[in-house]
């Protein structure tokens, strides 16, 4: 198995500037196929510390992967101390030097200066990876022990699409066996109770290799098969996957590393030509803002309502006064109202209504911080959860909006795909 | 200038399973009291790899902040790690063994196994800090060449307070200056037009220092004083707030770095007794959600709507068909309808309305993405503000936030806080 050493270069990344993502991404990215990471280090825009980091990750990695210092200003040093480490000259690659001029042509820009063209020189006998958005190109090249150094830029719009296309393809043909890999997405089933339920899958595991990555209010789980082709790797995934879908069913959402929640969410009220709605409390539109972050989720939904207030709640989406009297803001019976006055308030097929206690203050022994009940409704049908979520009010907060669109998502999938109102 | 190096310890950062936000408000803070970040560097529970990084760290820094590895599982091996790269012992510490019993009785737990009493163990002639969010208690031991070693649990709920409260003063005290620093918050202005305006004094700086960070739609400015005491550091200080306010005003919202821009907001509102409400359109409940972030807001917020289709915008909140048939969605006069609208349907004294086009479908060249129409009001008082954002579908959208909230907090600091509906 090659190893990995992950290389930051960036002052921006010691000064607390931002935080370092692009580490999170390769990790994992790196994982998925097979690689294995050893060391992830960050130093600044210094030659002597960056220079004795990359021979340090050349003399202990397989692979080096360094982002950042790749711009066109004087502390952009990535590329000159990796040409001294590795005992090589730069040189200016005339094919870049083409892209970068037309790239400042598309944008209207004339004032090229000198710095620019820094960008425009390569590792001599590296090989260049065109970066479609922006102007530093990604190289690999190779020190004399046989380590690969894959420098790429900082900036995660330019750096992703670089690794999936082109570095990804690299990496993988460095090794005999091939990776292969689903993302079982679940929702609904706690993180211990996800690994109790693949203890003996886990345990067993050889070939293909079972993973798990908590995210608020749902587990990841990796499947991945080492395999010659992608028929032998199919073939071994495919008891395993069958496994997955026996013992969680509709807990999967999906199988696919780029499909979120609120995407299926969209997909599955495509399919049935249906529309949607929220009407929301303690979430605050962290439920509508989540939907719409989808491109192309107007199609599906129009409006959602925020109602905070009692007022606004019986005002707003018609939730009674007697229930709110009676039973409180916080309970199964507002939830209910809630869902169908927002569907007729807005005229949805769909709707989820979220109303709890977030904290830090108002719970109480009865209703403590955390009490979340949550309603959703297909065309009049209505299905009610109460929820017990812990952590801080933001934590609480995004476990609500996780299980409200899981609560839909499965009415939806009961509602079948040949119904229509 | 002391040097730190922060060595973060756990497989799961190197798997690309979380992303290492400890490492960035490390990073923030300890640039923040006048101390200098040289490396980070993570490994994973592997002891060899674990004891080679502490080894290096101590030959190369002044003070060496470990997170993660101090739980109570087996491959927890932070604590063993650092006892043997500086020749010391692991002790059970009977004070942190009685508050573990403690903190078990508390929860109810009965089931304490050998596992969680290994966390009552520390290194010989540490410093012990205790931990009231967790069982594992933070340590500051020191290495013969005097090396200072901070180890602190990796929950980011843990190690915060823990630092904050105990390590931040400890780090203060190694140094004879203090640093005391403000953190400037400006909205509005981008982050080049920060720099320009402050070259000259960016250019000049000794003490205090001036150094900005760019965040999505708003930039701060940290400024740090250099000082014996902290009469002399707020000297030093004085003048240079002076300046940043005579340069950027109502530009600034805070001065402190706990405080966001919604909570400015809130707190605005409350002193003036007003309530608030939300239209929005492509920011999809995002401004509603921000507001609800901040704990208190019910005081201040009833209801939002996210009137997304033109029906919705229509019928919920009133926007005339006309002006929709004419100047479209995104315009500023729908816009202007917008805030005026869910001003009166919720019976509100402010409000603000966003409109726009987020992509990345539905530009025009006339209406291009990024084009985001904002509107607030203050007892029936508009403004409407005309937007132009850079970025993708999320970047756009969390611009707009920004834009909103801040629109609103002018409009309020314009309207005094005498006045009363």
């Amino acid at each position: 198995m090659l190893n990995v050493e992950l290389l930051t270069i960036g002052t921006e990344i010691l000064m607390g500037n931002i935080v370092n993502t692009n580490a999170a991404y390769l990790s994992e990215q790196c994982v998925g196929i097979g690689l294995s990471v050893l060391y992830e280090t960050t130093v600044g825009d210094n030659e002597g510390r960056m220079l004795d980091a990359i021979r340090r990750a050349i003399s202990r990695a397989d692979v080096v992967i360094m982002t950042g210092g790749l711009g066109p200003t004087p502390d952009d040093l990535t590329k000159e101390m990796t040409a001294k480490a590795i005992g090589r000259e730069l040189v200016e690659d005339p094919h870049t030097r083409e892209r970068i001029a037309a790239h400042f042509e598309k944008s209207g820009r004339r004032n090229i200066t000198s710095n620019n063209w820094k960008q425009a020189t390569v590792i001599e006998g590296c090989r260049v990876l065109d970066n479609d958005n922006g102007t530093a190109p990604g190289l690999i090249a190779e020190a004399d022990n046989g380590t690969k150094l894959i420098l790429l830029p900082g900036p995660p719009d330019e750096l992703k699409p670089l690794f999936r296309e082109q570095v990804r393809p690299y990496l993988e043909s460095l090794q005999e066996d091939h990776f292969y890999s689903r993302m079982v997405k679940i929702c609904g089933v706690g993180e211990s109770a996800v690994a109790d339920r693949l203890k003996d899958l886990i345990e067993a595991q050889e070939n293909p290799t079972i993973a798990t990555y908590a995210k608020i209010g749902q587990v990841h789980v990796r499947v991945t098969a080492k395999a010659r082709t992608e028929e032998e790797g199919e073939a071994l995934l495919a008891p395993v996957m069958k496994e997955m879908h026996a013992r969680f069913g509709e807990d999967i959402f999906t199988e696919d590393e780029e499909v979120s929640l609120e995407e299926t969410v969209v997909r599955l009220l495509k399919e049935r030509g249906y529309t949607i709605s929220f009407a929301e409390s303690c979430t605050g539109g962290m439920v509508s803002a989540r939907l719409v972050g989808v491109p192309g989720a107007s199609e599906v939904y129009r409006a959602g309502l925020v109602t905070y207030s009692n007022d606004a709640k019986h005002k707003l989406i018609r939730v009674r006064q007697e229930t709110l009297d009676m039973f409180g803001a916080v309970s199964a019976q507002t939830a209910e109202q809630m869902v169908l006055g927002v569907c007729e308030a807005v005229g949805a097929d769909a709707g989820v209504a979220v109303t709890g206690i977030a904290g830090p203050d108002g719970g109480t022994p009865e209703k403590p911080v955390g009490l979340v009940y949550i309603a959703a409704a297909v065309h009049g049908r209505v299905c009610v959860k109460e929820n017990h979520f812990t952590g801080n009010r933001q934590k609480v907060r995004e476990r609500s909006v996780n299980a409200a669109l899981d609560l839909v998502r499965r009415m939806l999938l009961e509602s079948g795909d040949g119904e229509r109102r």
